[in-house]
């Protein structure tokens, strides 16, 4: 059990080594607190608090350059307790960032701040993830350190060597998917990820004693972790502790015990200063109590010249790199790398191979499509990085000759992520921000309920990652409605900037796979299917699944009614067709790949895919968010609820999805039209 | 580190106590290989390796009688490693369930069959909660314990005096919830938990080495668990841990050192084992390895007798608890209690309290008008507890007089989950599971992401749950992006068995209080604004929620057309609607506090709420499902993606949805009409 921490009066703490840091860390603490001020929003507490880790952290410790934000090479910080941003925006303006003047700090939280309310990828130079949901920063920072020791071992450490920093609080330390983060990092012995926990025993209810009783130190230990206690005013300490998670061959977890709103006289150590202003009066205490007398928003000459003084080291360290990339004989790979672009050999391998597909017309399911394919993929690419949380020979993400990654061999391409979806997805999040690598992973499609807070995190940041999800429907079979997904599809379409593909055969597998490779803002959920397909696609010529939606199948002249189908439902709905025609009813059948590209198309060439007939949609899944495209007349073939558990074809008849019902409906339209 | 574990030869596992508990045991695990077979599809390896601890735990420790498996003193048992459904299956047929037979498990995972592919709720008697999803069996557990811990502070030993024994994995272990769960069960001191870890070293890809190095016993110690080691097929040792465990003051985990597959000659202690039938060759080869010589499915009469008399001691134990109950003071309250029902002291309450809202006209958030209505049910009814993830203050979940449930009060109604969404919910399942309990929780609607695979549960076994889910759109304001839901109400919208209930003021906050506690089937999630909302009901004779949607304002005569709205937006929809008719068009406003509930009204009447006239729908959220109500016409006023950090006022007229923006929706539709 962690021992009650006995918080520390504020006229006690002294500052126990130079003004100068001192005063650094009290300039960025008391612009955190102008800020709140400012925006009457905001979260004072962490940055007061942990001012001073920081400041030891920026001016000691860390590598980046704030003329350079995007130097390959640079440290990462992850500012995981997301809701403290104003410690970042004020230590990125201090620094000298471009982007974070004065006056974007005087507009924290306002419509357009480069100071958002919390840190957002893309938003301002130098954060390199977006926090805010706890949790995800940490297990995002172990993406980043992964990618980082698996270039290292492609290009030494002449060209990569550098560190990811995170910032956590206790909720970080409560959400469970800092268990899957720490677990994996301890297991790939990530020794340059280093935590620095916000130890301040408060959280918003009160005191953590309210909800938890965790050894933290005793609980990252049991994961391999090295740890440290220190104080968080202590700067020597700090430094010290950072120096020897440096040396560390294991990840580090630095417990820095600190006071939440440090320097706020009456509030100090209390869940009242976490996320509400000090108010103006508190905020005048604070000043004087920690002896600035500067007015709100005003740094004094000299500490700001020290923290640029901190900038332009970087910067040293920053050209020093450039020097040895200049001279190294890598480096044109290395730049490739760095693009993370595909390139014209996949697209060029995958149109080649997708033509394969259709003259061999193999029956596959979708998700075996979808090996074959990343065979391709992984043979014409070195960028790509699979895995699979405990479902490789399910999923089938891994491809011949891929070797595993681990502490043993960063070098490897395939990623065992454990049974641990939502870090599998954070970590494909970091390792897709810290570049030079595209990641994919698998698991099954319902579970992507677990995965759900980094998919959207995935899809909020734009960030290239793909899902391999399969065993998409109750075609899964015996496993029952646990594993059956039916909501999914449309969990997943709802969210926005997110590339839902359910190819319907082996030719659209390998079309989605290119879409979603070559999308670099945009996370894509690959929709596969346990059961074997058939090909439907004849004409490979061009990836007709970039349109979204396209007619798979025609009758000349006018169509009597519109199939719309995905996935291993587009079969069904070939098969009723044919039966129709033979019944002299024209039906044209429309395979609905990738929804949100269709949306995309032009409001004329939607329309003429889905034509003025009667709509019949087919899915093997619920009907919600079908009515976009079934019109008022139009019918659905689906699940009405939750599946069952029995063999696939039992269950397709039991729930009434059938080449049957699909022409009943038809027939039903067409006579009523 | 965990050490690697030397798996043992099958050969030498001489077993070392009674042969009766080792035939009860391979009575066990060779229906569970037989079922398997059959089924050609399945788990063996589970069942087969911890066959033995089951078998001790069944026989020699839990106390439940399978003639009557809802008695509400029983002990609980959950399968959180689901996919062993075979092994609960074995056991209830050898313990006599009338819902068991032999020709069940012949039919094991076919369509009706009580053996399905994972243990569910209410499909089978005796399975305590729904696995599969894993991780989730170990933490709704938690919540089981914990109602059996609430309700004997209410009722003393005599009548409340059970515990919850679980089997899970390694997979439960891995997934993040575990680690919520079992923080929480530690801080709670929950010593009527008791988890059976199946440590097998063995997960789908291969060896848990792939994946983890995590000292588990260590982790668990670290949140204040006691710890054991047994050998899972020395029955002595497994019987003395158990009997430990029962006398503990905190939970116990019991790390029981197996053999996945145990007893198959060449297939055990191999990942081959896990998800795939034996095979007929190797299945009887086991057979031979264990001198089992019956036929599959066939258990000689002296092992059945065995198994038979368990199940009467338990017989025993229930009726000695009857016999109690009879004489008990309390024995009325005991059974209202239990029968789970507020009953119609809360419905009046909240009828009257409905009236007095409709008169007063506050102006007020949702989330304080269901504060306030929590007021009046929690001194209505003694069944609710409720509780929040860290954030009680801005869901404003906890009342007056609502004393916190902690180790020393379990009697207490509020409980502090801590930063933990996904295991709130999983607890929040087993507490209804358990019963006696009505359980509502608050997080932020955006971190329902963090629970999905818990909230989908609640809707799958259709528990009364109720999510508390505030700040419910980008009217929260400067958080941002990370923070303002925009997919969520589609996302669980798109859940079957969920009713989503977005209410448009505090009127209509009361009334669907009192749709989601009278309805035990369906759990519910409130959707609650942060921000103030105008009462708009004036009119609260009758529930008008209850029909999903209605007709909140008309104009005489004819409509020119019709606004839907939900939630906050429909305050902006009747100011719109004001303002149209000072043009002189008329404009019906449709409240649509819950699309489910209208979705099983009558066609005719969703007629006549929805109208002819073009529709426009607003809704601060995504289009994405409504164009089930907007009709091939219709517009929608929205959200078209993710938000941004500022002031409410801001982004809303930054997303365009404004009263204006509605007018010119309403204007432009009417002037092509």
């Amino acid at each position: 059990m962690t021992p009650t921490l006995s918080l520390r009066q504020v006229e006690s703490a002294e500052p126990d080594t130079t003004p100068d840091l001192a005063e650094m860390a009290n300039a960025v603490r008391m612009l955190a607190v102008a800020g709140v001020e400012a925006a009457k929003s905001g979260h004072p507490g962490m940055p007061m608090g942990m001012a001073d880790v920081a400041t030891v952290l920026f001016s000691r410790v860390m590598r980046i350059d704030p003329a350079r934000p995007d130097w390959p090479d640079r440290d990462r910080f992850v500012l995981s307790a997301g809701h403290g941003s104003m410690l970042q925006y004020a230590l990125h303006h201090l620094l000298g960032y471009a982007d974070m003047p004065i006056e974007e700090l005087k507009r924290f939280r306002q419509l357009g701040s480069k100071a958002a309310g919390h840190p957002e990828y893309g938003h301002a130079a130098g954060i390199e993830t977006t926090t805010g949901p706890l949790g995800q920063g940490i297990t995002t920072a172990v993406g980043m350190a992964l990618a980082e020791r698996h270039l290292n071992a492609r290009f030494g450490d002449a060209l990569v060597d550098h560190r990811t920093y995170v910032i956590a609080g206790d909720g970080c330390l409560m959400e469970g998917i800092s268990q899957e983060a720490i677990d994996l990092a301890g297991h790939l012995k990530l020794s340059r990820l280093v935590v620095l926990w916000d130890d301040n025993g408060i959280s918003i209810d009160g005191s953590t004693t309210l909800s938890t009783g965790t050894d933290q130190l005793a609980r990252v230990k049991a994961s391999g972790w090295a740890v440290e206690r220190v104080d968080a005013y202590d700067h020597e300490a700090i430094e010290a502790a950072l120096n020897r998670a440096r040396a560390s061959d294991r990840p580090t977890l630095i417990a820095c015990r600190s006071v939440i709103g440090y320097g706020a006289p009456t509030k100090a150590g209390t869940c009242g200063v976490h996320g509400a202003p000090l108010g103006m009066e508190e905020a005048q205490a604070t000043a004087q109590a920690l002896g600035w007398d500067s007015p709100p928003f005003t740094v004094p000459d000299d500490i700001r010249d020290s923290w640029r003084a901190v900038g332009r080291a970087g910067r040293q360290a920053r050209e020093a790199w450039e020097r040895r990339l200049a001279a190294h004989p890598a480096r044109a790979d290395f730049w490739r790398v760095m693009a993370t672009e595909p390139g014209a050999d996949v697209v060029d391998a995958l149109a080649a191979y997708r033509q394969e597909l259709a003259e061999s017309r193999p029956k596959m399911a979708t998700r075996k499509a979808s090996q074959l394919v990343l065979g391709v993929v992984n043979a014409a690419t070195d960028l790509t990085v699979g895995g699979s949380a405990d479902l490789t020979h399910s999923n089938l993400t891994q491809t011949k000759g891929m070797d595993v990654m681990n502490a043993g061999h960063y070098a490897g391409r395939y990623i065992h992520y454990g049974i641990r979806e939502h870090a599998m997805t954070a970590v494909m999040n970091g390792l897709a921000l810290h570049g030079g690598v595209i990641p994919y992973g698998g698991t099954f499609l319902v579970f992507s309920d677990y995965a759900r807070g980094a998919i959207r995190l995935s899809a909020l940041m734009g960030v290239r990652v793909i899902h391999v999800l399969t065993h998409d429907s109750i075609g899964l079979g015996e496993d029952g409605p646990t594993h059956q997904p039916v909501e999914h599809l449309a969990m997943l379409r709802a969210t926005p900037n997110l590339h839902v593909f359910r190819p319907a055969d082996a030719v659209e597998t390998a079309e989605c796979w290119e879409l979603a490779l070559t999308s670099p803002g945009t996370p894509s959920a690959l929709c596969l299917s346990r059961q074997d397909l058939p090909t439907l696609r004849r004409d490979a010529s061009w990836n007709r699944s970039a349109t979204g939606a396209y007619i798979l199948r025609e009758t000349p002249g006018p169509r009597d009614a519109t199939l719309l189908a995905t996935g291993s439902e587009v079969a069904l709905a070939v098969e009723a067709a044919e039966r129709l025609a033979e019944e002299g009813i024209a039906t044209a059948v429309v395979s609905m790949p990738c929804w949100e590209l269709f949306e995309r198309q032009a409001p004329a060439n939607r329309a003429i895919v889905l034509g003025n007939a009667p709509r019949v949609g087919v899915e093997a899944a619920v009907r919600f968010g079908w009515d976009r495209w079934l019109g008022d007349q139009g019918a659905f073939i689906g699940m009405g609820g939750f599946g069952a558990s029995a063999p696939a074809p039992d269950l397709y008849r039991h729930f009434g999805i059938t080449v049957d019902a699909i022409m009943a409906a038809v027939r039903a339209r067409v006579a009523h039209a």
